[in-house]
């Protein structure tokens, strides 16, 4: 498919490959691997791919083809996530429960809309079409990212410690010594304008007014965050934020998730198995919490999502040039790049000091798409870069990622900055 | 294998028989089916044929085949139920995190144990070697009830409302109308005594006092609890158990477990998929409160154990001729028989006002078997009878099931009681 | 006032002494001493002065006495405990949020329902009236009991510790070595019959059958159960009742309710503050699944309620004799007589074996005086012989108090047992 | 006390008038009103009384006055409230415990304290003292609000709802019709700069952009409130955050907090006991969630708190000239000024649409002072302009209040704003 086959076309193409790789994801996995729910804030991977048929089912085949057939009409129920507008659904902490519709099923209704998309792309539709077929593509690639991080926790609750697959073999590496890369600040336009495509709480583009402040070059390492705990981390209540320590103390936090120490030596779980941190590779599975508390520990604060951005515009690197879902090697490692921003992109998640807030003149689409951001923008803190979970191509300067500050079962890192004159 | 074969080899033929009765129990089922745990009380398919191959590992092969070689060392964690001796154990309520083992692996293991099993039985073990493996078709029999207990609840969790398997046909029947039959009750023996196989909790034989009682010639119907329910039952505080009424409360009860009300018709879901309560079956899937607070309103009483026991022994009729799980009906219905106490065995579990307690110089046995029944005297009612989820065979008239007031997801009925003068 | 006034007038005048002695012992509590409910099970103490007259009210002033005023009719709501045919309650939990009506409207509440009593008993009732008034005394004795172990709930929440009152002063006192006392058992009367005022539950009176048993001459005492301790029976899971052990370890038993250790030594909280536990006094404030664990460690039993009726009647001892709340001192010592039992009535409960059940033929009392001991028959252990916060004439040897099984805010201990041949 | 007397003179005399006002507070109440802690977020009158006299011990007395006499040791663990540098201290749940100290003694503490401070502002301390004993005055301000918002939520709770006070007499009022007052934004200097007193989270002082809006002219009525309601506002989930409609349905949310419906009528409990709401007065007792919705199904939007400051700066009015709790009028009522924007201070308390957080270049002050504001800055949206419970004087227009977006217990209310262009 060449470009010269037209903005709808490209966009249905490359909607077919993105759909193709979900199933590439899931290779290996057994029907109960995919139906199993490990906690209420995870979903089963036989459910994601349900319910990403269901968002084309419900958002674009059903409202633009004349005639489509839904494919069981008792799926609207069972696999729409949250949307109000479209009606009642399946509880979210029971999805765990589906052991009907089997997986042959969710595999007949991918392919029963697969086709039906690929007969609308040849009905040759109008361009506005272009819009949504692209949310459908990043809401999949969500969603394959979810897929990667809920079957993790899913085997870190297995004492058998399985892994999905064996690493994809890659060179060793060490990480450079982190230093403090400064910025002007100043009245700084952020957030995202354009012809791409971007989810709508990147918008509207605005400027914010930014005081000289600096950067790591690099994220916080599994090194540095031994050196943590060794020094009392967790222990120390001054460090933490106060809801940060209570959940320290109710929930025995003693290390980063998927952590333990076995003979005195840390483990770590992770898609592979159960392996050592490399000291040099960036820290991840880590809370809001422990990364303030972190940043306090360092004498140092996290950035706010402005100051991220305004530096990963400013290095103007290629943001699909990190660490991405697609090179199978699903535990962060350190940049081989010179770029003075090391794993800016991809390789784990940066926590952000913002929280996740509308911007200025923010409004919702009309209709349950609208319920996509807006409703969330509430006692979560924004993420930026994107992981090695993420897949290539996904992620953005502008893109807002947001989770609540105590979850931890995303691929989820640190990096310092600091106030300059 | 005939009776002269002698009883080692005949419990060994009647242990392989049972065990293979196991797996055609999970016939229709997927991976995702037998992996999944539908709450805290109940425990994967999957799970139950794992758990049942330990206890022969455990109880039988380790300590009686030298250089047995265990399937998989980190089983024992794994597969343990509650057995305090055999050490450290995967928590209950996660036994649904294990996708892996893979259900091939399970089945792996059930035939490395069935064959260690039959090497063992061909190498004419010594006679003491009967009551254990009696004790494990016991066990294995439980299993058998629990892997369709379990899976009921499991598919009633689900909106798709899944069918086990079709219903084997039958022929319509209706109950006869309910009388009390009486009984003289005095000095009377209870209790197990004698050669057959019976459970530690079942003796020791001893003596009970009763004074006169009337037992009802047949269970309480779906007809008469639809009655209850329509005269405000479940509305009625004065006829509860304060803890019942607290739980009727808490938890919305309105009818029992399973049913829902649909377009002002009651329907109850079952292992042949969701259907009509048939008025004139016993009723199932009641608690001891339920139990309790419908004899109230019948101006009747629950039977004590040894009043139903004493009925049984009475009554002298087969215990085999009731509504088994072999005959591949999992609803209780009415009885065809011409006995004077209907149902009495197989169709639902009778509750009896008798809290399960330790009878007279009751001991448990040394070692880890012990455990099987005496740690859980405290708390939970006695049932008896048998249900149409037990295999045949396995029950007898001094057989003591138990469960806590409030469960719900055994097959569990009523027989009403009163006192005669 | 003699007893040649008749029985009506006797009980009218056991009952307004008996009123008195409530509000003693509530001497030297301030407002909020009385207010504060330390958790869902305790009740303030000003919650207890004001439904044990409202129990008057409902109970005899009201069905009885024409034109009576009560004194708020908000109060019905406010201190009804939990009968159901009385109508709507304040929920138990929330007992505590009562600081209005005022401790001082309080007092005038029991001073108008005390008037109005006053002016019933020189009214001359009918006989009939008796029986209510002795249930109405034996009701609020009940409450001075628990007014006494709420308090001492309440007062060990504060980290301050304090006390009641100082405790009355007695000369010291050795236990004599336990030895095991045999009793023949046989067809055995249980049971109340007879003139004098027993709670519903205590009757019928009926037939049990006995085997040959012992009773230890004397309640374990706390050296005794620091012997328990310091041999890991609170770490061993072999020694407990599967309910017992969960809530060992979910609730870190290590000791008695109340019990602490401080540099090395156990400190136990009591009404006269905190102390070391006396080596030879019985121990207390432990749990059936406690009493249960020691009586197994120490290769005994508990007795069934029975047995311990069949004791205390043989004894032929006053129940009268022993340590009751009226000697001021509300910490069990051992007892200085020389009967064969010693400590049997007072000091402390002892949990038996004997689930709360309904003696044979029993049925509640018609209206809501039915709901009084009835609706609680079920998932609750009985205990005999009473406690040092009992008031003396209180118990007798049919007399059935209950708990449930973790209860351990009650003067509760342990008596031991053993099968005889 | 005049003016030329000096700062350090003149803070202490504002001191003790300040202390005594938190005792006249408290006039007319119980032990036990003041004693009842009625949720874990709400704490007894008593322990704010003694808790603001452990402040100054701890902060100003304890470093500052040589040989100075702590009045009870054991204080500093009971009335701490989350100083973690100060070290263990009582959970807070398990205020409403303290039955003892009494009253009276914490009477007592509070004279020791205020005796103490009268002979360190006679011993003429140097100037650097004023700060503290500024945040100390400040601090026993918040408390005072609190101890209303704390009695209002515990006497909620009373079925007999009691009233602390009559209210002060005052003229009936009628709300003008709101109408958007515009402002043009642009660079606006925020946050506190200067001599005043001003909490440490309320800078430091910096330029922000803000874009045109409006704010309206009057915060939204009861009578608005009455006719969201009526709208279906609260069973309408597209019109809620998603943590705001979870809320909704898990606590059964149908009017703001302390309304109850009465014959169709609504009620709302006070401060003065229970009344109907005035339609013309701003509406109290609500969540952020609930300000949000309305703001939502207004077609309007919440301020952000520096469009609010901004607008509260550019009015120029007197934040003094509101309705405060010195009043003795603790519901809100509508403004009798003709300012341009009503009821900006005092009143209700007004949420705004910013998460609490950090303003650039924040820094907690060294030691446990700087645990003031710091460590809550994540999870709470930020309040603005006081209320009716508030003290006259306390709040600016910089003044930070924050609370979680569930709270509805503080007197807080809403004002809606929008864009312009």
């Amino acid at each position: 498919m060449t470009e010269r086959a037209g903005p709808v076309a490209s966009a249905f193409a490359t909607l077919a490959t993105c759909r193709q790789r979900t199933l590439a994801l899931c290779e290996g996995l057994s029907d109960a691997d995919m139906t199993v729910q490990s906690m209420d804030d995870a979903s089963p991977a036989k459910w994601h791919l349900a319910h990403t048929s269901w968002f084309f089912e419900e958002f674009i085949l059903q409202p633009r083809v004349a005639g489509y057939e839904v494919f069981d009409r008792r799926f609207r129920y069972l696999f729409n996530s949250y949307y109000e507008q479209v009606g009642a659904r399946h509880p979210r902490p029971r999805r765990g429960m589906l052991t009907r519709p089997t997986l042959a099923e969710v595999h007949a209704y991918r392919q029963h809309v697969d086709a039906a998309l690929g007969r609308l792309s040849r009905a040759q539709p109008s361009l506005d079409i272009v819009n949504i077929v692209r949310l459908g593509i990043a809401h999949e690639e969500q969603h394959q990212e979810l897929i990667l991080t809920d079957l993790l926790h899913l085997f870190a609750q297995n004492p058998l410690r399985p892994a999905l697959r064996d690493a994809a073999p890659r060179a060793a590496s060490s990480m450079r010594p982190m230093h403090m890369h400064a910025f002007e600040g100043g009245r700084v336009r952020v957030g995202h304008a354009g012809e791409g495509f971007a989810f709508d709480c990147e918008g509207p583009a605005h400027d914010v007014l930014l005081q000289p402040f600096a950067l790591a070059s690099r994220p916080v390492s599994n090194g540095e965050w031994t050196a943590f705990i060794s020094d009392g981390g967790y222990r120390t209540p001054t460090l933490w934020l106060s809801d940060g320590w209570a959940r320290v103390q109710a929930e025995g936090w003693q290390a980063p998730l998927y952590w333990r120490e076995i003979d005195g030596a840390w483990q770590t779980m992770t898609l592979h198995g159960e392996c050592s941190p490399t000291p040099s590779a960036p820290v991840c599975h880590i809370s809001y919490f422990e990364a303030d508390a972190f940043a306090r520990w360092a004498g140092k604060r996290l950035p706010t999502e402005f100051e991220w951005e305004c530096a990963a515009v400013a290095q103007a690197g290629d943001a699909d040039a990190g660490q991405f879902a697609d090179d199978g090697h699903w535990v962060p490692h350190a940049d081989q790049t010179q770029s003075p921003l090391e794993n800016l992109f991809g390789g784990a998640w940066e926590w952000t000091a913002s929280a996740f807030a509308p911007y200025p003149r923010f409004a919702a689409a009309p209709g349950a798409v609208g319920e996509y951001n807006g409703k969330f923008m509430c006692g979560q803190f924004v993420l930026r870069g994107g992981s090695c979970a993420t897949p290539r191509g996904h992620v953005r300067p502008t893109y807002r990622n947001f989770f609540p500050p105590h979850a931890r079962w995303q691929f989820s890192g640190v990096r310092l900055a600091e106030d300059r004159s």
